[in-house]
């Protein structure tokens, strides 16, 4: 593999193996066909765990703990060779049925960060006003590639009541982030499986035709003298809340 | 009140007006005295409750729900008055014992966005590699003046093991966001009420002298291609489950 790479692709050659190891996303930054290397970089995964595996034994780990420095797991090909084992290993696909509809939020760099956040939590689906803005350096330098495994889909903020309509009828329900008399608090709320989760303009929110269909609007307690939270962190909030639901041993779940 | 702001301070009345009516941070951006106008943006509050108790009673609530069409809470004097009430309204001054560590972090936007975070989730406590960070444009522009209600603590990052030192000394644990081959789910963890957090750098991560000092090693599951998140969405992550489990009814709590 690694030498058809090189043939193949010698100026990508670094950034290659960077992927196949798994260094973190920020340490390289190229247009790599991940499809293309997924495999390789599976089959490496699997050498490295059993490598550790035989290096530090079950024994070994019981007497000396103590004495084990605790190290990242983070990978540098350049040094040392460490287990990069995910913490999960779960099959998503049928657990995540989230979309994050980012169509009224304005700045770039914000989407760019929702979609990293949406890839790394196994969201699957971003809703942007357009798919040309993946394309803009200020969103790529921010979300790390993240859109080249999502789904995205293009809906512009006038055509959003219809898709909404079309998806209550797909039977998903709309979830709204957003501080209205109505609001319930996000730390009791239980997200629907089949899920639409709108996210408001930075300024203005969610306009009021679309709060018409909200089946839930949920709002994050507020602690402080500040009115709300970045939308791209109120975002994160509400994704890791429904990746707990539903991703995590979502499989379990009804 | 107003007549007096009005001439002690006639340029930012606006401004005041914005923060008495607690109007959303974005839509304005000044240096005022918080202390000083909390008092009226309280009476404020306390009124506008009323108005909305009186003109919508429970009993048209219930009659009428269904035509009650949702609105936003946010408010904006210049057009219709609404309700403001937070949906929490707890004394967090004794629940909040967390130190969010970001002396590690290099980029100053994050640094902002964290402090922003920190404001808003109710964590007291942000500590920077140098308080100068704080009249940073790039800081500010993003903190929403965040940094005006937190304590902010001075540690640069040589200094960061002797004060770790001192904290656990007085019994505080040490939380580490970083991807060991020890760390435990953040899903299921019990954050110490006492609790220094610690972010890592950006790219680098928790250098291996600060990791021998950490209670717990925590990461956030990843289940995409890339290898991590944003460091102010894992601080947010991190905060929201320290204020879920302590600051929220925290009184309650042990």
């Amino acid at each position: 593999m690694l030498p058809y790479i090189y043939l193949s692709n010698p100026e990508n050659f670094f950034n290659v193996i960077m992927f196949i190891t798994m260094a973190p996303a920020e340490e390289y930054m190229s247009n790599l066909d991940y499809e293309k290397y997924k495999s390789s970089q599976h089959i490496f995964e699997k050498k490295i765990r059993k490598v550790i595996e035989e290096t530090i034994s079950l024994d070994q780990l019981k007497c000396d703990k103590s004495k084990l420095i605790n190290m990242q797991r983070k990978m540098n090909p350049e040094q040392d060779l460490y287990a990069m084992s995910s913490i999960t290993d779960v099959d998503i696909s049928e657990n995540s049925r989230m979309f994050v509809v980012a169509s009224l939020i304005d700045k770039i760099p914000n989407l760019g960060g929702i979609a990293r956040t949406c890839e790394v939590l196994g969201i699957r689906n971003l809703v942007l006003s357009s798919k040309k803005l993946t394309e803009n350096q200020d969103f790529k330098s921010v979300s790390m590639t993240a859109e080249k495994n999502l789904n995205i889909i293009e809906v512009t903020p006038s055509n959003l009541e219809e898709f909404l309509k079309e998806k209550q009828a797909e039977g998903f329900e709309i979830v709204g982030a957003e501080q209205t008399v109505d609001s319930k608090n996000l730390i009791k709320f239980s997200f629907p499986r089949k899920c639409i989760m709108i996210l408001g303009h930075e300024k203005e929110g969610i306009p009021s035709n679309i709060l018409g269909f909200l089946d839930h609007t949920i709002e994050i307690p507020q602690f402080g003298l500040l009115r709300s939270l970045n939308v791209h962190v109120t975002g994160a909030l509400f994704m890791w809340e429904y990746c707990k639901q539903h991703i995590v041993g979502g499989s379990t779940q009804t």
